[in-house]
């Protein structure tokens, strides 16, 4: 496994990888790898014949009064956890060398990085649409795989991809959970045990949500009111939202109609920890 | 020589020029080809082995209230003149196939694109940098060739490509002009007869500055007071700006210092039209 943190050795690197007629497949990530990570490194494996991990905290997707800064960071552990997978080209730049001094360009996808985390976080997308399109210049893939527990993630930069004409195949792979039901997250480090033991509530209540509508709830604030009493009830918590979106557009939904392919999502507080889940259903 | 109108085939003619080994020069153009940017082509024919020249008149960079509509086109002259001078691909889509129903994507690079043009027309460097990255996108070259003549549309341009790595070599061509120093512009085929007179007075107002500044005047002032004299003097003149800049950051100099990199530019309506035109000194 070659680790490269020079933007021109990657493009090199890229450029003769692509010329001997191989597909570059590329996992984008913040590092601090856990499962949902490494499952998406399997996926760009079936799909490519060099897989490159990206790892980089992205400062441009931070607010001022975001995590950045504690946002954890285990480069050696994360380059022995790749390595476990078969990923072949860790790509893992410094800040300076992504933003130097002077940068001045950004990437606005408008209306879907409106709603949602873009309300909680204004500026997060723009920060997520450059470094995606940047990390897209730098090791020209074939193939990026994201995860689907950043469902709105997800939809910006498919959007992105597909307006800019970016020549690469964006495939979204399903989160992974712990054993309770917690979608796998970085920021689940850090959460004390009584946090981390209430947190558990979003997928209860995700799955909650389903059953209302697999029951034949068409009537969206009523979900969402059942989820918001679920959540209300643990000690520790502060809801953020609750949105029941159309899976596409991300626009909310006031009554469920057969054929929909709604997204239900939610952000949530505990403690100083902010985590969010999703699911997707087709109502039939 | 190849005519292209999808941008899926240009992307697929582009691979598979790349994995040949063989260099792509673009030109991107709106068309209406005149000897400036005839210069480009055989500019982008040195450095390549494949010179790809797209023409597309670019709605996301005029403003409602400007020329979108009756931009001058013709197509079939174009080609004429593309073959004439080496180009081997011909890329002219529709405007469904660059920004279909549905479109969101767009590319802001700060501080360069706010002032001189930028403040005389606030989205158009938002709609020239984005069209160019999605041209970068579908032709995929290894240099790209655009004329002097748009002095702040090359700096605004370098900066997106170096900002968002995109590997592409930027090469600026000289201003091509008129035996009577008018430099050639589409938009030159806007002009009655006495506004073609009149128009001149850009390159004499220029070339006077540059007189100014060599005989010693280091007073920016007195040298934007010196071209006004010039330019009002004449009966269908409007002036939009005249502007003496550092040449990299665009901001306006007051007193001239040896070493400096000056942008003497400016915009001036001759009836109904908007031309522009700039040079580049050096302070010795």
């Amino acid at each position: 496994m070659q680790v490269i943190s020079s933007v021109q050795d990657m493009q090199r690197l890229a450029d003769s990888i692509r010329r001997s007629g191989k597909r570059i497949g590329v996992v984008p990530t913040m590092g601090y790898l856990h499962d949902g990570h490494l499952s998406l490194i399997r996926i760009a494996r079936q799909h490519s014949d060099t897989v490159v991990t990206t790892i980089f905290v992205n400062p441009t997707q931070f607010a001022p009064d975001e995590d950045f800064k504690r946002y954890p960071r285990d480069l050696q552990r994360d380059l022995g956890l790749c390595e476990s997978v078969g990923t072949d080209v860790v790509f893992a730049p410094d800040v300076a060398s992504i933003y130097p001094n002077g940068y001045k360009t950004f990437i606005d996808v408008e209306k879907v990085t409106r709603m949602l985390e873009g309300k909680s976080r204004p500026s997060h997308f723009r920060g997520v649409a450059t470094i995606v399109a940047k990390l897209f210049n730098i090791v020209k893939p074939h193939v990026a795989v994201f995860g689907q527990k950043d469902a709105q993630q997800a939809v910006v930069i498919k959007q992105m991809a597909k307006d800019l004409d970016f020549d690469v195949e964006i495939i979204i792979g399903p989160t992974v959970r712990e054993p309770d039901g917690l979608a796998m997250s970085s920021r689940n480090a850090y959460l004390s045990s009584e946090e981390r033991g209430d947190a558990v509530v979003l997928s209860e209540s995700l799955r909650a949500a389903g059953e209302l509508i697999l029951s034949g709830e068409p009537d969206c604030g009523r979900i969402i009111k059942a989820m918001h009493s679920l959540i209300k009830a643990k000690p520790t918590v502060k809801i953020d939202y609750i949105s029941v979106a159309d899976a596409l557009t991300l626009e909310e939904l006031h009554e469920l109609r057969k054929g929909d392919r709604v997204l239900i999502s939610l952000a949530v507080w505990f403690g100083r920890t902010r985590l969010i889940d999703n699911s997707i259903l087709a109502i039939q």
